[in-house]
């Protein structure tokens, strides 16, 4: 009974900050597979929100602890509670959070192990970058209790072949890491041995960058994507202006020409 | 004499109900590769506009009789009445086929053997779902008769990368079925052997679920599709809340919580 | 002194046409890795709005002299004119120049040897097909300079799949031939030997077509990009209807059932 107290009282999302600029925000439900209870998504959101105001994050990993990354919605929390009010306060919330990754000025990768189901597949590909262990498995299973997964489908859609995410929707099956690679939910398949260490390289390579830079660039990619080509070209051309007048691509060009090691402003 | 009639006298398209659900409708001109005259093409907007229809259908399976799964339109017809009205009353006619399987409530799988060409390979690419044999070749090769695919390009370059897309509609050439999955235009590859078996259990599979929330979720998938994200996610949450509300989710959550079988209603 | 002046003195921009149809634009500063410098971009503009209006082409390749295809804009000629006025001038001058190759009424073939980096790499993506030698590597590097490579993005997003994109982009690291095939964003990967005669074939495998049918598919190819599925049905139909009022159309049919080799008029 203490045991169980003491590990509801821990917080369902952690974070920790490193002086270099990466956050982690580990899911911390493990013997709920980290289920995006209301609860778990609130600390997402208010996170979220937190790092988007703060200057001295410059990426974001999404980890979680225990067996599962994260194995979608608590059904049992919804059963409990299945009224219209609740789920439709719940599924706002739960797009709201994923919006919030896309809109957050810094990067976020997912660090993915053991399953990631239904809102759990949909945290993935929502992420900008994901890297995951080669035994990890990925399904949008929701299906499979009578709710298809209309929400991870907006992501899904948008990063695999069109196919490729009607039959994951449809079928609910799982796809192994391999597999989620070829289709291009994910970025890389590691041994569970490399996750840490090789997720840990992938954001120090990021926060290497300028930090200005890695910003206008990231609200840029997902801008332009919505728009005619033409307005694309148009948009895109007025950000590299504003970029390349920023201090750090000042320093970067001389210091490209000098052979030498930039040194940011940002 | 009486052979030939016989084989004129059979329907151009052949429709088969299963007590599960499971509609297949067979492409029947198997000596002229199952062309899509204007009469194939009545013959299957007629099938699909009453499946729309059929609360008893769940998935539909387009298959084809003979060595050829569809050769596209039918050259010599189109040639014998070379009219602008004409030409424009067929074109409009098959893609509004194309729509209506995008838009049927029920998915739709391609069961593609021998070749998929031209208007043929538009219908694999149409289709919700494909599983080919890995003997089928494909190909957009109205080109080499002076004929751009222009509406296969339309679900084309929506399945396959732009440059892929646009190479197979250039050059007219053709792509195996491995290539072909590579690409994303087809979802599985089997034996011959395999191929009736591997199609049916895919069907199974999706007639296994809550028929409301399949047809809810297809409708999403591509109606979100066309959305700026923001909207999109709003969209699917609401998609999500309606579909919670129904008796199915209801029992489906309930028999997972169970660990039992669900029943749906639908 | 004599040999760098003669260097200097030679084109920018090299162009060679076969009687065929088949035009060459070769970027002509090795020495520079062909940086797309304010003078490179005007000569390529100015070689596309030729090409435009001109009926004997029916066909382009972008090839490029030297170690590299391309590696960009000239950073020294940008750091040494670092003005708002100036980057504003070279950024929208290169969106138009990727612009114009999608415009323009001819196929455009990237032949890539080398490095393809920053607005290299966007030069090969917005290009309409893409042949690379297996030694071949492709990055989005500009972030090592402290700029995003915002105007590359626009086809490198409409080419690969999200996350992939989003790593080159926020990494700068390079991608070989292999990795670049499977993302999508080039066609084909040969070895060094047979670079030019594999594009050749290609080229003339296009040249072979109606310039017609072929140049109403490029323009409707990416016009029904942008539309809605419904949409972009009908559109594709009114096209097809064009194509094949045409003579080429009426020709390439009779050729077909004529077993016999179709005479273009176009």
């Amino acid at each position: 009974m203490n045991a169980v107290l003491e590990i509801e009282q821990q917080p369902y999302l952690l974070r920790e900050d490193t002086q270099q600029g990466i956050t982690t925000l580990t899911l911390n439900r493990p013997k709920q597979y980290n289920a995006l209870s209301q609860a778990m998504l609130s600390a997402l959101q208010q996170a979220l929100d937190a790092i988007a105001q703060d200057k001295h994050v410059k990426v974001v990993i999404i980890a979680a602890e225990g067996k599962a990354f994260c194995a979608g919605h608590d059904l049992k929390e919804i059963r409990s509670q299945h009224e219209e009010a609740f789920c439709h306060s719940l599924f706002q919330q739960c797009g709201k959070v994923m919006l919030s990754i896309n809109q957050l000025p810094q990067p976020v990768i997912a660090q993915v192990q053991g399953i990631a189901t239904a809102a759990g597949c949909q945290l993935v590909a929502a992420c900008d970058l994901a890297v995951s262990v080669d035994t990890a498995k990925f399904a949008t299973s929701g299906i499979n209790v009578g709710l298809f997964c209309s929400t991870p489908a907006v992501p899904l859609s948008r990063n695999l072949p069109r196919k490729q995410a009607m039959e994951l929707l449809l079928t609910g099956e799982f796809i192994d890491a391999q597999t989620a690679l070829h289709y291009g939910l994910i970025n890389r398949v590691v041994t569970a041995e490399q996750l840490n260490s090789n997720v840990q390289a992938l954001a120090e390579s990021i926060v290497a960058k300028s930090t200005t830079a890695i910003r206008m660039g990231k609200q840029m990619f997902y801008k332009q994507l919505e728009m005619p080509l033409t307005d694309a070209y148009h948009y895109a051309a007025e950000v590299m202006v504003c970029n390349i007048m920023d201090e750090d691509a000042k320093e970067g060009i001389d210091a490209f020409t000098q052979k030498r090691t930039p040194v940011w402003k940002s």
